[in-house]
């Protein structure tokens, strides 16, 4: 399955990104969403505020690793990647100052529970967070009989949409030094990436780039216990009232090896429940190729993916204020062929 | 979710039909066929002859529940209910002939392993065969080193298509003796049942009537170990080069509570693999009642059915000879309206 | 496998027994004990009065199938089977008054939910109620987003010990019409029934007779929905500090090929939670017969029993009042040579 | 829970150690060992020559993660870890001589598909091997048609026995660079490490190193894909004839959180079948502190191990010819109290 593409040389830039942290969802109704997310889908509040609500999974050690935050329209505030030590922060804000990018530093506890870091819009518009350290919170992996339904083990990884993904995936192998695990080539005879899977710590990834309208968040990914995981989750939100967010799946991709059910909370954010990824501890393995339109890619087996989980997803704030990123569209296709 | 319909009261026949006892699939490929539902599916091969595989599942203690049939096109040769004794074929032989219905007695041995049975071509077209007795075959329940993906336990029951469904339901109450665990009521006015689920064994059913295109068999449903079976089910489908052939799933069904998946054979022959029914203990429960445009009723949770799950079905020998019985469509509505 | 025991008739009652009922626990701390069956192990309350909380499982559709009852020491009150109708209640008070053995009427509602019921010490001292009727209630099966950990589906059977467990065997194969699913010999040159596993519903038991000191209840049987629930209740009991009210497994046995779990409720109660057996539709199939001494009967695998879970079991109240009934030893040996 | 100990530095050498490689078991029947750990365990064969079998689990890229070796008696031939470039290999000879240990160099393909390696006989006596390079075999994780039963996903950790267990965590952490995830303190008033969870891949552990006759390996740890692995992998053992092969569990650890069983071979080499247990990406997490005589620490839920469980050991292969090491006991307590 390897093929020429991609010809990448992972950087070796002078910070260590650790992993995905945590995402920030804006939702409409805190306390709707609190409920849906703690007693629908199994995550644990630590701690809230008036316009927040902080959550974590049971494998988190710190305060949290999703934000839900009050505010007119859902999307995404910001998401971030965890660095190995301080003065990362200042090397990474370094970076991007050369680079000409907004930049903004956080203080201590303005994000509750965490250190001071690092907010960017990066070169695609997204606004990313950098921090090394959060508070820690009690461990709940061996709280059992606390746990409900789907069980999310982790915040895994990130799906972003951009119209270039070629560049995405430059940006993160040369830039910030991420490993690829898989990718999608485009269709012939554009030598490009169409997607990556891109990683960090060792699994399929921390953030994967697909190309898109964007800048946008296609998904956030949470790894569930065990597969009977997904059954219980989709059991759960069927009987709760939620049957109709449940957007895709239960299925296998054929990248990842994921068994996975995609769902939307009550504001239509979306995130993925999965389980069933490997380790990708040998960082020298050639990434594994698919092409575009090969439906196993997508599905070794399920449904054909509805339209809306291609055409539709969560737009990000800038930085700088409350606004939204504008979006543009892809230069190439942005839809395999096999969807209806 | 009680209504007034059915008002139903199970005859007291002087025959006991015990449950479903198996089912004659025609295929076109005898080798390829087994393959699929030995090497894939996980049922075991009893015996063969050259136009013949017998198959059974792990908790059968009988010769055979599936049999595959060498034939010109797909299909169901029969399907078989189990009497409580050698009399009641007797007993049922006169009644299908006061009713002048065709009926064929099959010596012992004329299906392999079977004793003495009837076969008779019911009221609405069906070619059913009755039997009390079949050579044991040894129980692969607690062979668990021989088990394989799925791995079904049982052929638990039978979806049949006829144009007007309440009078199926009629028949298998009044004549037969069976019992309605669930039905789904027509769309108002009509004062009609416009499906049933019908048992003499304590699960959810032996049979299901449902209004459409008929006689014809929708599926053959085998109950599985564990929920897990089909997810392994779908994962050895997919690897084994027959992902198109999962037609729908994996889901839940509202009605009996299955978690199930939909798969056609190679030659387009369809069964349903599913788990999570509940037992019929009490005979005297009122019917579970569900109406026809509640998309719970077929989803608890899940995309709703694909059209050709409710357009396609499998046709039925004529018991006198190969032909297939001639199709008739309902007279109502055979489609719900959630159906895209 | 099949020996020459147990020659058995089933007897043809007037009466008809369905299903086991229900069980009464004594507990000393209601309040303790409800937290345990409800948050731990996955009960529901139903109601609850001063010395009485009622629970049901999620495949019920009545009152209760458990009652805790507040007492000075732990064991048994009673339990119960369902009879198909009030006249069957009459004609088994009949039936036990020619035998002399003690009966007591039920009025209707004087246990909670149910209506009228006779309660009777059977010819062993056992305090068995039979009743018909019982208030409905909510049915829980498709409440998933209110299931927890093991998640009972329902009470499936009692394990009972007597002196003569031949005795038990005929009471309740000639008298109630019980059928035999399995069965173990005693050891040779003793030409008798050691153990026995009885059904009227169609599982592989309602109750099951073992040789033993008693009149005693050596557990109930709980089936859960899935084998991941033997692993997700343990992991539950450990981590809310009753690991070691795990008494033995998770295991399978042989007999009826459960995947089990032994747990002693916070007052040393016993029950089973298991999952895995089979249905016995074909009530004209031989038991099957073990042989005391083959360890494969009690464990296909997992480590043998401890001694403690042969040599405890459960006292019973007589129902003239609270005192228990006193204890006899059995006459051949109760404990297989395998137990350490 | 975190104590005073252990105070451990990470050291920095001049090498990058990635992973555990793979174990080589001596086995006296090698026909009889291929068929358990192919047709009943679940390991596919790559390939074999007259006196090796070479193995590997889905999750495996590469040409083995097992050997087997037919030998006179059972034991360990050699454990090997993978580094991540060839002149790794000359780093850690080089340190090697320097501490005048046995070194041995591999010719590629001396090992069947293994490029250079290099074999030492450690500070303790164990014979391990350093290797960067192997040839890639088919990836076995999407063939679910090919699964069996328990399905191990990866030889995931060792777990070995030496007399001095606080030499061998300085030697793993300080000389080879490994990271803590979680550790058994000695009863004070020694302030010594017991046991402890070394990694360099982000799992609990690449090695563990516990207090006890050395030096030897206590077991081997494959994980599994799901938890329901663990009983199908009991299961199939079961029926298979292995049931007394299965020497404690399923059970829980609070170390590590795996849900375990520890399997002997057919001839009494041991090992563990396990899942459950974390990632370990952020490296300045405090290692997890666990007392000596915390029955929760080796089972969170499950029965005390047996005391032969702690007893008995796998003897290790002196590199310099086929005899094996000597043993000796250890200065410290080795069984914890709660061991009957």
């Amino acid at each position: 399955m390897p093929g020429s593409l991609p010809a990448y040389q992972p950087g070796q830039p002078d910070f260590s990104i650790l992993r995905l942290g945590h995402i920030e969802y804006l939702v409409t109704d805190l306390e709707r969403s609190r409920d849906f997310y703690v007693d629908v889908i199994g995550l644990f509040e630590t701690e809230r505020d008036a316009d927040h609500v902080y959550l974590r999974a049971i494998e988190d050690r710190e305060h949290h690793s999703v934000v839900l935050t009050r505010d007119k329209a859902p999307g995404i505030g910001h998401f971030s990647f965890r660095v190995s030590c301080e003065e990362d922060l200042n090397r990474l804000a370094h970076r991007f100052e050369s680079l000409g990018l907004p930049i903004r530093w956080m203080q201590p506890g303005e994000e509750r529970g965490q250190g001071r870091a690092l907010r960017v819009q990066d070169p695609f518009g997204f606004p990313v967070e950098y921090y090394s350290q959060m508070e820690p919170a009690p461990w709940l992996l061996q709280q059992y009989h606390l746990h409900r339904h789907g069980c999310p083990t982790r915040l895994d990884h990130l799906n972003v949409l951009m119209p270039d993904a070629q560049a995405g995936f430059d940006w993160y192998t040369r830039e910030l030094g991420f490993y690829c695990a898989e990718y999608t080539a485009a269709r012939a005879p554009d030598d490009r990436v169409w997607a990556s899977w891109l990683y960090r710590k060792s699994t399929v990834h921390d953030i994967a780039v697909m190309t898109g309208r964007g800048p946008s968040v296609h998904h956030a990914g949470f790894s569930l216990m065990e597969p009977m995981g997904v059954i219980r989750a989709c059991d759960a939100l069927g009987s709760a009232g939620y049957a109709n967010n449940i957007e895709r799946g239960p299925a296998r991709h054929g990248i990842s090896n994921a068994l996975f059910v995609y769902v939307r909370d009550p504001d239509g954010n979306r995130f993925e429940l999965y389980t069933g990824d490997y380790l990708t501890i040998d960082r020298d393995q050639p990434p594994m190729r698919w092409e575009l339109d090969d439906l196993r890619r997508q599905s070794l087996w399920g449904a054909p993916p509805p339209r809306r989980w291609f055409e539709e997803s969560m737009t990000v704030h800038d930085i700088r204020g409350g606004r939204m990123q504008p979006l543009a569209d892809p230069a190439i296709h942005a839809i395999p062929s096999y969807v209806e």
